[in-house]
């Protein structure tokens, strides 16, 4: 089909519907409410995000693309709750009606998305306003009934742990954007792509959720930087936190890169879009989490540990010094 | 306090935690996901309705009565599934930083709807991005396991009924946007608040979501006008219907104008914005719906019936004429 989506009708049917399919409750997108019948014995985990061409995406980014981010970024959340996702619910709304081509790829983005996360689609609403492109997902996932992992619960002496390597969504969003500094940075080809799909592609964490449920005391999502939702983490456990510089994972490219430019630290402190997960866990259980790591071939580094005094420190070699909280601010 | 809210943390702070104060699953909207324990023996409802400044609502109107819309209009998508509200996530976004005289009343008129219609925040998201102010709620009730009542579920025969009166809402928005033909509507001062509330303050019909459950085969909410509505309805069903015209429930103030100008029909049958209930029922259940409205001080009408032929018929004394499922269009 060639030309633009010509009713809302023909938006749901055509391409959001199918996503739906194999959701019983969502009637086929027929209906204004959808139906989700909670497994006894699990709470739910509910968690909120919009993404905007412009602000948290590009106007020229793949539909692919957009598509799985929206959903990327909120299935990051249940993954920081230890939770197994279930159906979302989305709103979108575009300035005009969208291209079928456009819409045929977003709707295999999602489609892609939901089938790596466990997801389907229940519902949601669709419009026409003016302003950019927006997709704003609530996901709802499970835990068993009474389980809470939120960013409060760890305690002075519990070690820190992050999932993957730090910064590469933010190297990636440099390349992507052309940045005057990142047009000289010395990438292979294909080390250049794996850091743009950092940024364009996260990958929410998860298939940690078991290991979490066990050990984990609190745990968030790595979304606006190490440094500022670290200092949230700490914050919300009216505590503080030290990290150890040389224990920072990083990728290849990413250290090769830190060599030659020491602004790149400032990047994997404090840039956004990794979405990987930040977690307190008390230290007799880094074995299991290096045994859980191993068989998962999940990086999981101990980067630090929470003190009793607030404030956020930075230790290297020869000393202590202040992490400033900076970070990717949304007002 | 005078001038804007600063940071995301001070709105949230401010003005949308203490929204979410009875709600222990809400961790004072300092996580990223909220919890939600089900009643055991329910299944959830959910819906997802957006509203945008200069699309849904106008960018001058009362933030007491944005923000009541806002939840009013979802919650009545859970009124004709029959569920009872427990939680909303709400996604806010802003072109400005708004102030917080704006957010007071804001979040005012949320706490009203909120006590009036039994549900509570538990969290969201909130940006600041190009475009009209935009208001996203998931709001999540309950019904029975099993229980189901969707659009779809009426057969041949069953009688049709409406709660309240119809076009008040769109009287109500040519008075608000003073249309030229309303500026000589024949209307007391009373009156003409009474209509523009309809418009701007929709009034779920969540108290008989009993009645609903033990009678109906099938329900919407009366969203974008009668005829588009009851055309969704009926086709949903693979079915058409009959509505009798002298039986269209009218208030008293556009039974007057009615009677003087002869458009004013097309604003019943057509005009959006009444949030009032369409379903459908066995005939035999009519003096059971008759005592439950008696007895809820509510407006119940039985306006036409289901048909085997599709297509939709509006019966006046002296014919039958095709009802064109005109209405409200989102694209």
């Amino acid at each position: 089909m060639s030309g633009s989506i010509t009713s809302e009708e023909e938006l749901i049917r055509t391409y959001l519907a199918p996503l739906a399919r194999a959701n019983e409750g969502a009637f086929g997108l027929r209906d204004d409410c959808a139906i989700f019948s909670p497994t006894p014995g699990t709470d739910l985990v509910i968690s909120t995000d919009a993404i905007a061409a412009g602000v948290h995406f590009f106007p020229d980014d793949r539909p692919e693309d957009i598509a799985w981010k929206a959903l990327a970024v909120n299935l990051s959340d249940l993954a920081a709750s230890a939770a197994t996702p279930r159906v979302y619910q989305m709103a979108l709304s575009f300035p005009e009606a969208p291209a079928h081509a456009f819409m045929q790829r977003f709707a295999s983005g999602l489609a892609d998305a939901q089938s790596a996360f466990g997801i389907v689609l229940s519902g949601g609403d669709t419009d026409r306003r003016p302003g950019p492109m927006t997709v704003t997902i609530t996901a709802i996932g499970d835990v068993p009934a009474g389980f809470r992992l939120t960013r409060d619960g760890a305690r002075a002496g519990d070690a820190l742990f992050v999932t993957g390597t730090l910064g590469d969504a933010a190297c990636g969003l440099k390349l992507r954007r052309g940045d005057e500094d990142a047009r000289n940075w010395p990438f292979e080809a294909n080390e250049r792509t794996d850091l743009i799909a950092r940024y364009l592609r996260p990958q929410p964490r998860l298939d940690i959720a078991p290991l979490l449920r066990r050990v984990a005391t609190a745990a968030m999502d790595l979304s606006d930087g190490l440094a500022k939702d670290l200092g949230r983490l700490a914050g919300a456990c009216s505590a503080g936190a030290v990290i150890e510089r040389a224990r920072l994972p990083v990728s290849t490219a990413v250290r090769r890169l830190a060599g030659a430019d020491s602004s790149i630290e400032q990047l994997v402190l404090s840039g956004g879009d990794d979405y990987e997960l930040l977690f307190a866990a008390p230290r007799e259980h880094e074995a299991e989490i290096r045994t859980w790591a191993a068989t998962a071939g999940t990086n999981v580094t101990r980067i630090g540990w929470i003190a009793e005094t607030p404030g956020l420190l930075l230790r290297t070699n020869d000393c202590d010094r202040p992490l400033v909280p900076a970070g990717w601010e949304h007002f």
